[in-house]
């Protein structure tokens, strides 16, 4: 996020316009607390995680009265753009807002979920793979070491894009997701056929949303008579210094961002489309919901094999 | 490399191929030294830098005596699809190769320096960007500290592809490119402008395909008066295990790799084209130059300031 | 581990001794299965996380028939001296093979833990620090932008070692280890004093030894009336490729377990003595309990503030 | 430094010392530009490489006009204690100082380069050591795959200790220190014996202090008939997130450092002395030369066999 804050505040403060930053996001837009930032206050953050205006999860501005408080903040301090970083939730609350303001609303898609509609990629999922990658590659060195199976839960809240591109790239025997349903004897016998092959250990990647990982494990060890380990990689795959690739849409992103406000064009999202940055409509982007491609989970079935 | 073999082979024993590796690549042709490789033989390697089966740059092969030897392997042992995993020099190889076998072959783009046409990612390039990045971030720590200039050589051979995404994602203050004349008063300028702004401290990101660097920073020196250092990113940036989107991509260009074999159409390359896997004529891609967006140098300068 | 095993191998044959490893530890050695070892065959092993030789937790081997078999490997093989890698189970075990057999045994402490007697620093123990570190750095980007409170869990078994450097190193809050009782009401009011200050996000690092850190979350929400997250640090942090350091300790001790096979001298452990590689006695080593400094508790509360 | 800095701001602070910090180290304290250290202002900095200080080569100070500047700044402000983080440099200053002032200085010993007498490691060392091995892993694959000799150079100033240290965690076959003459024909000698055992990449691990590498290489070169790659590993081993250990000393020569000002013991260094804490005088460090083990050379050319 801090990538997309410098190069916003850099690439605007270009073409002569005044930037402001809200602390604490939608808390900060109700509460006009707003911080002016200028090239210099944008300095040496390209390569630090997390964002230094803070941020939070407002109740209030999920009510209509935080919507108007907000609407009034942009009134009153006469902003005529704003610039949203943030996931679907972040859009669903512009989306509101942008019916009470006549400011333009521009989002910027940054979350390690990649489940926003309109976008390939999400500034912040490249970074969250490297992260869950790094991690599993040194928990197969156990797997290997001990032969044993583990169950490692990746983030990536009800989707399962992060799950099937971390376990892609793994080398995961097995990837549950919840857009397809778990089913307990197939994954034992999964094992059971590498076992026969000889393959003693196995990673099972899990998106968090396919429910409780731990319930699940105590299943297949009883099914499969074998010992599971679960791991839960937590919120380090939300942190962390991002990856070039992640530093990079948030700088095609914040360009193609304040290009759209310089043209006066409000309530988009950009994104990467095809491999180029594009925009599509706030609304639209809100309303429809980002298939996953199954194709890639059958690739990684045959890749483990 | 691993992980596109990796891939290759158990994707094509899934289709009930037999597969060969060749080792050290056209020598292993030329001299008929090639190895089984079934799906246990490529466990455990999607992780590792480096290619399992070594590699070299055969002089013998460049002579049309060599392509014979290596079109008379490909005869005698029956091999009906040849996968070339490589770069530039590679394809050309491959294309010396297709006129004088009717061994289907496809080009999979393997090079941290991005310059093939026909794909829009090789494979390697995202992992040798991140190498690149978390190495200048290391060294920005000192540049800081001691308030000094830097120049930094990255790789890239004869094309500015690398040094672009590094200079852009490490937020350096100047990118020199073999695509662009370079100028020192401009960077000399540039140095300037940047000590009366407060910025002490500077990042140039130049491709190792600019020419002499130590040269360039003595220049420097002596035309702005000031201390420049020097830091050339050596062989590090070729190797260290592959970030997951460098895996993936190898993954998904082994697959469609396998299905044009499968088809009977050879003599390709697979590639990203408008971000989805595509391939186009191997001829073509050796004839044709890819071309470098200058518009993302534009965005570095406006970026860094 | 492979790093010892590595510096075993070759210094054990450069002074012309026979080395085998047995597969699967005390479980090769119970049935025979053991390897030869030469130095080509522990070569690119060196940075490569857990062991080649796999490992495995015998119930067998912890029964008298058990211990009878290995001391019959021995025997028939004609093995004259056991290096034993591994941490205090492991050294129990080779205790009470001892018993049963001439064969000299000497035991290299490798163990994430670092809770072993008779060394100031296991193998391991240094990498897992890392991978923890860099870990909680990267929860911390998440625990100031959302100004929230983390507990994260780390490794350790029964012991504090590994809270404690992970702690003081990251800057962690508070420390919290077995081997002080933990006090809920303490805990809040030091979160209290922090918030009063304006340090509204935290991290508690605790031991795993410290029991139910889910309820404890619970616990602390309760009391002190603020959200907080838990990140339980699982399984990597005993894989990946070892640290420089870690690497040296494992060169290191196996020179000083070589040297200790070649005197003659066996039913010793090696290990780090006031800075310095010495040795003292296996039962020793198995009967006391390495204590735990709480100066570094102190130390660490201060450094917070 | 910035862990140093952040611990003794904190540790000094809870004894109710006022702390201020210099800015640029030498050149603010002979300019009397200090700044007031509280311990919310050296909050998030522990994991950060460099310094919030920042820096400098000051030639001024080297001069009796520099040191006295530097005399009266400290009598101004009436400071009672300095503390001077840095290396042999750093301290000589120091001394120099010393003789000039009543107030006491103590020494904290920061050096990627570990020459300092009177303590088994600074802080810094294992931080240079880590990003040295991580980058020569990579380079490894490389050499691996394309069967090549590479000489890597690393940092130390005119000393071996961080070469060996490197080469002996990496595998190094070969490792050149300027303590001990190089030998050429005693190189080629070993990379063709390495080569008739079927070992044919290598890595020559060269500390900066031997002289000319790019000479070396060529004259190994001419001899060997080989190919030979040279890699110099640049300022990133200055900079990057420190590790644990690293951190740790940071932490724990603070707390001495400050421990000895608050009983008025002044013009010593803290240091580590047989894995213990301790200090010894400014004087004698400045004065004696830190010996350089030959043993662990001995033992790197055993285990790289």
């Amino acid at each position: 996020m801090n990538a997309a804050i410098r190069a916003v505040t850099r690439l605007a403060y270009s073409k002569s316009l005044h930037v402001f930053g809200f602390e604490r996001g939608w808390e900060g837009l109700m509460n006009d607390a707003l911080r002016t930032l200028m090239p210099r206050s944008v300095g040496g953050i390209i390569q630090l995680g997390g964002t230094i205006l803070h941020t939070s999860r407002s109740l209030e501005f999920r009510t209509p009265a935080g919507i108007k408080k907000a609407a009034d903040t942009l009134s009153s301090e006469k902003i005529d753009g704003l610039i949203v970083v943030g996931g679907n939730g972040s859009f669903e609350g512009a989306l509101a807002l942008s019916r009470e303001t006549d400011t333009l609303i521009i989002g910027v898609p940054a979350s390690i979920d990649n489940d926003i509609y309109g976008t390939e990629e999400t500034i912040g999922f490249d970074t969250a793979l490297n992260t869950a990658v790094n991690e599993i590659d040194k928990i197969r060195d156990t797997a290997i070491s001990h032969e044993r199976v583990f169950i490692v839960e990746v983030m990536g809240r009800a989707r399962g894009f992060l799950a099937v591109a971390v376990g892609l790239t793994v080398g995961a025997e097995i990837i549950l997701v919840p857009e397809v349903k778990v089913d307990i004897r197939k994954i034992v016998a999964r094992l059971e056929e590498n076992n026969a092959k000889g393959k003693r250990s196995g990673i099972i990647v899990a998106a968090e949303g396919i429910g409780d990982t731990r319930k699940l494990g105590e299943q297949i060890e009883k099914e499969a008579g074998i010992e599971v380990r679960l791991s839960v990689l937590g919120y380090a795959q939300r942190g962390g210094s991002p990856t070039g690739r992640s530093r990079l849409l948030a700088n095609l992103f914040a360009d193609k961002a304040v290009e759209l406000l310089m043209k006066g064009d409000g309530n988009r999202i950009v994104g990467l489309n095809k491999g180029k940055i594009a925009s599509i409509g706030l609304k639209e982007s809100c309303e429809r919901e980002k298939p996953l491609s199954l194709d890639l989970l059958k690739l990684a079935t045959v890749l483990s094999s």
